[in-house]
């Protein structure tokens, strides 16, 4: 996945969990791209206190993956059940079996990944 | 939702941030429901201390799902996979258009869950 992708997932399902100052200077840089100069600037704190905090926050949210992977299940949950919209919206009638069979299985396959 | 069914899903999805001590605890008096005696003379701590970690654990549990909602999550996206299910099973040939019209509307409805 690439890496901005990825920042920007991890902080969609774990943000919640920082502090309002992490938060803030996470999307500042991370996600708005302004320079931890500006950034450092305008909450008056060292350009090493962003970097810092920057590196803090990456820390955290690896850790939430790691022990609950929640973006790891939101992709394959998500690749399945566009497979499950797939696959009914290009069935016919002769395939209705098939289908029925398809739509099980990834049925099945999303409530273990839940 | 019956209040051990709510625990046990709030464990499920948060024990994990919980340290070995917590979980072990909560575990044995919470979920295999040992008596609070038992739990400290196992552990060698008092009731008392087994009961305040008790407490500790569902604020913490609480505290959790009111930031990132995923048993909340859980129960919407498990019941709208089952009505997807349900309904391509119960689908027969002349009904194959108003499935796909409510699959692709369960569809996305999951997908802005995630």
């Amino acid at each position: 996945m690439e890496k901005f992708v990825e920042r920007t997932l991890l902080y969609d399902f774990y943000g919640e969990l920082l502090t309002a100052h992490q938060r803030e200077i996470y999307e500042d840089v991370v996600l708005n791209d302004y320079s931890i100069s500006e950034v450092a600037a305008e909450l008056g704190i060292s350009r090493q206190g962003v970097h810092d905090q920057i590196r803090r926050v990456d820390k955290l949210l690896d850790g939430y993956e790691d022990k609950l992977r929640l973006v790891q299940k939101f992709i394959r949950i998500r690749d399945q059940v566009d497979q499950i919209r797939k696959t009914v919206e290009a069935c016919d009638p002769a395939g209705l079996d098939e289908a029925k069979r398809l739509v099980a299985k990834l049925s099945d396959s999303i409530l273990e990944e839940l």
